[in-house]
């Protein structure tokens, strides 16, 4: 059960929620010193049990949820949405080049047993153009799209409008480090959403921080009962 | 000239300022990557104006600002205290084990030229006990305490008790990051009072991270224009 969305949040996050076409929210939980996590592959609670209603509250107005893929390797996280008497469902998004996931027993996450059991959507993963999938039956449990790599990575550009044209207009990027960090450097992210918990996590942690500045504009922040949640957009 | 104090400042701030007692403020602003310059050396602007006369408020509640001499070589920094109509003086510390200062043409430095034209009090250097004083007429312009090296490196324990056995009770420690970072893991700090400006410096940026996990309690925030502003007491 999550606790009751503070009544103040929705005219807060207004102006940095979806409307009709393609956008792009980024957001995540980080302490004062930036880290995401304490060490490499341990997940860490950052945010009250508030701000934890309002990151499903922000998934109930997208269409898909993108993380990386050391996120659902470290976190198992559900990825689905859990606002609101008629829970939405959401379709995740996994950003997994070299197919890691596929070494696994995808049996065990989360984001499986979820679509299995319909109680969210069939999970998307975004892989290398150059795997080819040995075993077709994986296909049962998510779908794939393949994206050529251009010196060595894939582009943003190219994994969102491969998502925009599946009808997925919304995207929910909520991290990992090198996810938020490489997607801040571009001009695609349409709403920024970051919460601060009061905590050092100490510099063994995960951080993030651009390669470069990042300026913000039309920035609002609001405070809860422990954390403070910034919205702001990109200076283009 | 400041800008006004935001109204309502000194109530958020009133209980995490000192008392009679002996007391230690460490207060800092950070970008939210946790950076407090973009480069090693380069001053950098951070936090909006209504949250730098927030910071003479304080300075204006403590008997002195310590900084390292880091902070000095680079920003050349005036800190005295232009808080209020009669501007109170503050004794400027500033921690240099090797007493690099000394090789520097001092009267550059507007800690020192504010004490030259009577602005403000003479400032104290913390240098190592190891170092020997060869021209003492710098001793006109500056106040030197000798700590004792241990491992070398001087206890932050000697250090606060040194300068209040000189009647310094309450001393407001601004930075930079070497300073903040060690401090954070002791138990030393009686407030921490923490300024977010909304922006990313970038991963070249100066950082503040402990070396290990800090738990706080006691939280509150305070948004302004554009900043986020955190007290906070250390979890013992």
């Amino acid at each position: 059960m999550l606790e009751p969305l503070p009544s103040d949040i929705p005219k807060f996050l207004e102006k940095y929620l979806p409307d009709n076409g393609p956008f792009i929210t980024l957001t995540y939980a980080q302490s004062l010193d930036s880290r995401i996590a304490a060490a490499p592959g341990e997940r860490t609670y950052i945010s009250h049990a508030q701000t934890k209603t309002m990151t499903h509250y922000i998934r109930a107005h997208h269409d898909a949820i993108l993380v990386g893929i050391n996120t659902v390797l470290a976190d198992n996280p559900s990825l689905n949405c859990r606002y609101g008497t008629n829970n939405s469902k959401i379709r995740p998004v996994v950003i997994d080049p070299n197919f890691r996931f596929f070494s696994e027993d995808i049996n065990n996450y989360k984001l499986i047993d979820n679509y299995k059991r319909n109680n969210n959507l069939k999970p998307i993963f975004i892989i290398s153009e150059d795997i080819s999938i040995k075993d077709e039956s994986v296909l049962n449990l998510i779908d794939i799209i393949q994206i050529p790599l251009v010196d060595g990575i894939m582009s943003w550009s190219d994994i969102f409008t491969s998502l925009h044209n599946l009808g997925l207009k919304s995207i929910m990027v909520e991290g990992g480090a090198t996810i938020i960090n490489t997607l801040l450097t571009t001009t695609l992210v349409d709403s920024l959403i970051i919460t601060i918990g009061p905590i050092f996590l100490g510099n063994e942690g995960v951080q993030v921080s651009p390669s470069s500045q990042v300026k913000l504009e039309n920035i609002n922040w609001w405070t809860g009962i422990q954390d403070s949640v910034m919205c702001a957009n990109l200076k283009k």
